[in-house]
């Protein structure tokens, strides 16, 4: 397999994915895979910038193992800066426009690319996943909230402010349930991890639920894997969750590709973990709500391949896309 | 200027806008300026198809005036496959798959390109108006409905279907006004020269207004153009349809802008003749409702410069795009 290792002479590649409580890095082969990988816990927001820093560092050069760096990639969670240089701001990290790429680059004495992680999760697909092939395709990532990207021919379009494919952000609601943005009516509210709680949390009031046992009787401490878990066990309750939670995935979709047209609408983040009994109600949503569904190609709407590893193999790509490029 | 005509021996390009009503073809130079025009009427739907072809194949023979023909680029109101070869279906136009591309080809003798109305106009202001040198934009023309396109470096994202760009029909209230398109709810009802209307004669019922003498005190004989005209005469009827309408499109425009993060958002199509009074609601609704207004660079929400020649402009450009491509 020596034509597709990166374990050579001009060093490894290592990706890694920074999230609100964990650091993941791991070295990229050329096809995707992901060899050694470490893992740090992220410092939290309220620290100097540098103890962050210092997390990202060690937990890539665990994961180099002593073999020389080719390039580093970060995936962030937070808003970076059109030109991949900066973190804007994150809600939960510390960063505030400092200039990260360069600032880790100088550390580790190697090229270092950036992104944010939603841009980072949907290069991995275009490249070695769901998305493989399309000449467009939209990735919705679906986690406590709704992000996602936008690509042509493989490439993530960024926007202007380095801030396209905020999907979740987009009002399908006017005066609708109240956003941690502060405004209303946005798809996460109807679409999302916290939805699919909060549509179980209300259903389980009149209906008989497997949750309630699960909950202790406390609506308040069920979880998304709770919902997950009654769902496969054919809990009424959170099947009704899902089925509305999906069908407003279907509905934002439609919106979406009213106005892209993509190939491919692939979904990931993790709820899609729940696969069909998310997307099947997303599916007919999409039929039923796409302008022109019987005079055009549906796209299809297929769950991520690359799972929890996506947002370190996309980052990797930033520095390792020119060897990959299809 | 002979750096500029397209008046050589190669012959002039000939772009054709084909609506419902009539066919415009004009000479357009390379800095995008219309010579000599011709003007048919459109002879229907129902009628055999050579006769559009016929009325088409007219006008630009007229608009030629006897010099050899370099190309010809039509702009169709309708639906083009994403090859641009055929116009698939269209609500005002007989053709349903025709290959139109190769039979206006073969009857003209020369080059021709074909694509949908919105994406000639995108095209246009891209090249040649208020899109120019933008990275990415959008553009959205509002007339009795919403079309729109997607620009990014210049070019017009067609789609997998040849279908992006259908802004008009992302559903922007759940269950709401009933559309054309069969669904519910969707942008076009309630931002578009149909929204206009509907809203002014809604409000007239219980208001005073010169609407009332305008339409011989007949609120189904308003028009588009006597909103306009009322508003401009300073109408508080005509002037809160202009501001609900606006307002609408600001919070579509929100939406598009979340997704793709553009440049500069441009305005076209019939009702944006109303200027000011339409964006400034629409420019107050963009900065109201786009995520993260605080923390990046909202994107100019301008109107479209070429008017009623955009369509015939960029057609044009499908076939002499190479000579003009920045």
């Amino acid at each position: 397999m020596s034509g597709t290792s990166n374990d050579t002479a001009r060093g490894v590649v290592v990706g890694v994915d920074i999230g609100g409580t964990k650091v993941l890095a791991g070295v990229v082969e050329l096809d995707g895979r992901v060899g050694r990988t470490a893992r740090r816990t992220t410092p939290g927001r309220r620290v100097v910038t540098s103890r962050v820093e210092d997390a990202l560092v060690a937990a890539v050069l665990e994961a180099a193992d002593g073999r020389p760096l080719a390039g580093v990639g970060v995936a962030a969670a937070g808003f970076v800066d059109s030109a991949g240089e900066r973190v804007m701001f994150a809600p939960h990290l510390p960063w505030q426009g400092e200039p990260l790429r360069d600032l880790l680059a100088d550390r580790l004495g190697c090229p270092v690319g950036l992104d944010n992680d939603a841009n980072c999760a949907a290069r991995a697909e275009a490249h070695h996943g769901a998305a493989r092939g399309a000449a467009s395709a939209l990735m919705i990532t679906m986690g406590t909230g709704i992000g996602g990207a936008v690509l042509l021919d493989g490439h993530v379009v960024r926007g202007a402010n380095g801030m396209a494919g905020e999907f979740g952000h987009m009002q399908v609601v006017p005066d609708g349930q109240a956003c941690e943005c502060g405004r209303r009516g946005c798809w996460e509210q109807y679409s999302s991890g916290n939805a699919l709680v909060r549509e179980a949390r209300a259903l389980m009031a009149d209906q008989p639920s497997v949750l309630v046992e699960m909950s202790g009787g406390a609506p308040e401490q069920v979880t998304g894997p709770m919902v997950t878990s009654a769902a496969e066990q054919g809990d009424l309750v959170a099947r009704q969750a899902f089925a509305s939670v999906g069908g407003w995935l279907g509905v934002g979709t439609a919106n979406l590709v009213a106005a892209f047209d993509p190939e491919v609408v692939v979904v990931g983040g993790g709820v899609s973990a729940a696969g069909d009994r998310l997307l099947d109600p997303a599916r007919a949503a999409l039929r039923r709500t796409l302008v022109g569904a019987g005079h055009r190609v549906v796209p299809l709407l297929v769950a991520a391949r690359l799972g929890p590893q996506a947002g370190m193999v996309g980052a990797a790509l930033l520095v390792s896309g020119d060897q990959v490029r299809r």
